[in-house]
């Protein structure tokens, strides 16, 4: 009843990530953590970091005495870890934690087992843990204090499983762009293009593809857009952005590239596009442990600069890539982050253009010692002629 | 650029719910609302009701500064109704309100519109603000009351137009129960019928398809399961639950059905499955305005109990269901909710025998005057044999 051929977070990874942050309890003045997480396609984030749980049922409002449904909370104390999950049918045979509690109610369950807790609770997941669950774990009595940044610089610097796993994760974006690329034709609506690939996505494994972005024509002037897919026909000529977004064992990916309708690109749509592949080339080079940020960000930009596409380009590079769609680090101009070994990168040049179109490649990168290794390597950047 | 052939909200429905909602802040001794909401595939809930908006981008931990990213604010005044996002992309076309304000802080935003009111401020979606937005407000002097029965009692009635939304994208679970029955094969994987299915649904139109769950064999014994689909390879005999999930054009479809591998059903299975068919109808049967939800409850598993399976039957027999997945009413023993006609709710009777297999019909029905109308007819209930 597994996933074969995909590579696991061991167990022994699991208890040493939360020994790792138990230690820095103490260090911090916090006897003990709330972690919250939400469903697995959003915000799954710390709680399946911590012990591997991903939540499966809906994030939705709930009763008066119960409210909000899809959540769990791991309870990090000094002596034991306890998960709890609203759902009987969490994967056992996945979690690790010294006892799971199953319980309609996660906040009271949760409070109940942090309330004699005599100092500060470090809330991880204050991003996550809705305002009501807040509410009710203070009520009972928990003394609770941002604590984010306990796991956050942990989640931050990826281990060699999360890089196998963001690896194999690639893999299913590489089907999904492969076989939008292949339907990408003139007559065919966005939506058409969109269902090419998820489909791609599934059939490789893939846990979900929350959507496949499609936007062409005017359209790819829009970095992001509800819906991800219109009914918009392609025409001869369209630039098309699409993003593959979805997750493979637990991790995701997050890669995009820009299509072509047809085979004669203009002018002006051969510019954008070779100056969105020269900035991805550019901060490609520049990224090795040590470096800022902000420098592999000013590079692209220089870019687009020089290419006379300034004004149109995106400052926003990128982010971080793990157990959910964008992490830490975003790459943006004003970052005071420090590239380390082990973080993972989406890297996603962009200039859009309003009114007329915008290209845009996204590739997601592992650093290592020197540079950078490129993990959607075989996924064909040049897709657009 | 829009949407063909499918019904939409109009203008001047969003102004009157904003006009109801206005008019109860003065009951409710309530001076203005700060109304929360998720991205488009996660609790877009009441900000997509009051004004249209559908977060497009993930949500996402921020940096230090920007706590969250995702979320927009509705920030709902005794005169203005103004909308705060966090990128520049968003649906002017489809967005009514007095005003959009652009922030890459939407706390931050939303403080500064919120901070100069006297008096309370009611907070509507309590359950999809994360503490971190909760917080901010609050240090900025926004005094943050839980104000979620302002939208609530409003949104668990749909209009005209919300119906027609609804049975539109029944239309989308059609294709993708079809899909996924056509494809439901000895051979084939849990992760190939589910694409089938996803690619079928939006194709069809879905905005997105959050997941197929694809439950076979010895896993149809889950009612819910992470991932929605495996690897694992369909046999001859297996039972498979499928439950389609997602939306078109804003309005969630949740729409289950059993099959079978093959078309020889053995005795037990079809005991369950001819069970749950019994329950669905008798549950209809009861649905009318005025009937307390514990009785539709009550009819259902009274039905597995007569059939000797009362102790494998769900008690929770459904839910609401609009522009998210899950809404309330919650159809559960325990509740005091009463029907009312508008309410579309996803009727899911299920029979779950651990370690053996399960059964599950999930129809969409509409209350009406006098009984109600499903809106998933158009997908057959008998496809496992």
């Amino acid at each position: 009843m597994g996933e074969a051929n995909c590579p696991v977070v061991g167990r022994e990874e699991y208890l040493q990530r939360q020994e790792t942050v138990r230690r820095r309890l103490a260090q911090e003045g916090l006897e003990a953590l709330a972690v919250a997480g939400g469903p697995f396609y959003a915000r799954p984030g710390d709680v399946a970091y911590l012990c591997g749980h991903l939540p499966p049922f809906p994030a939705a409002e709930g009763e008066e005495e119960v409210r909000g449904s899809g959540y769990a909370v791991l309870a990090l104390r000094a002596r034991d870890t306890v998960l709890v999950v609203d759902t009987p049918h969490y994967r056992a045979d996945l979690v690790v934690a010294s006892e799971v509690r199953v319980a309609r109610d996660v906040w009271g369950e949760a409070a109940a087992l942090l309330r004699n807790v005599s100092g500060l609770v470090g809330c991880v997941g204050s991003d996550v843990l809705p305002w009501e669950g807040a509410r009710r774990l203070e009520e009972a009595g928990v003394h609770l204090e941002p604590a984010d940044f306990v796991v956050r610089d942990l989640r931050r610097v990826k281990s060699r499983a999360e890089v196998e796993l963001l690896q194999a994760a690639c893999g299913c974006a590489r089907e999904i762009v492969l076989a939008c690329a292949a339907s990408c034709l003139a007559g065919a609506t966005e939506q058409e293009v969109g269902a090419a690939g998820a489909s791609a996505g599934l059939r490789a494994g893939a846990d979900f593809v929350r959507y496949v972005r499609v936007h062409s024509g005017p359209w790819s002037a829009w970095p992001t857009r509800w819906p991800p897919a219109t009914d918009r026909v392609l025409q001869k000529g369209d630039l098309v952005l699409v993003d593959a977004v979805g997750a493979r064992a637990g991790y995701a990916f997050d890669v995009g590239r820009t299509l072509l309708v047809g085979f004669d690109a203009m002018p002006w749509q051969r510019q954008l596009v070779e100056a969105t592949q020269r900035a991805l080339s550019r901060a490609l080079s520049v990224i090795r442990p040590g470096v800022p940020v902000a420098e592999v960000v000013r590079a692209a930009l220089e870019v687009y600069e020089s290419a006379g596409l300034g004004p149109h380009a995106s400052p926003f590079l990128g982010h971080g890539v793990g157990l959910e769609t964008v992490e830490l680090p975003l790459l943006r101009p004003g970052s005071s982050e420090v590239l380390r070994e082990g973080m993972v990168l989406c890297v996603e040049p962009g200039v859009y253009v309003p009114g007329k179109g915008g290209a845009c490649v996204e590739e997601e990168v592992v650093v290592i010692p020197g540079g950078c290794e490129v993990l959607t390597a075989g996924i064909p950047r040049r897709l657009w002629e």
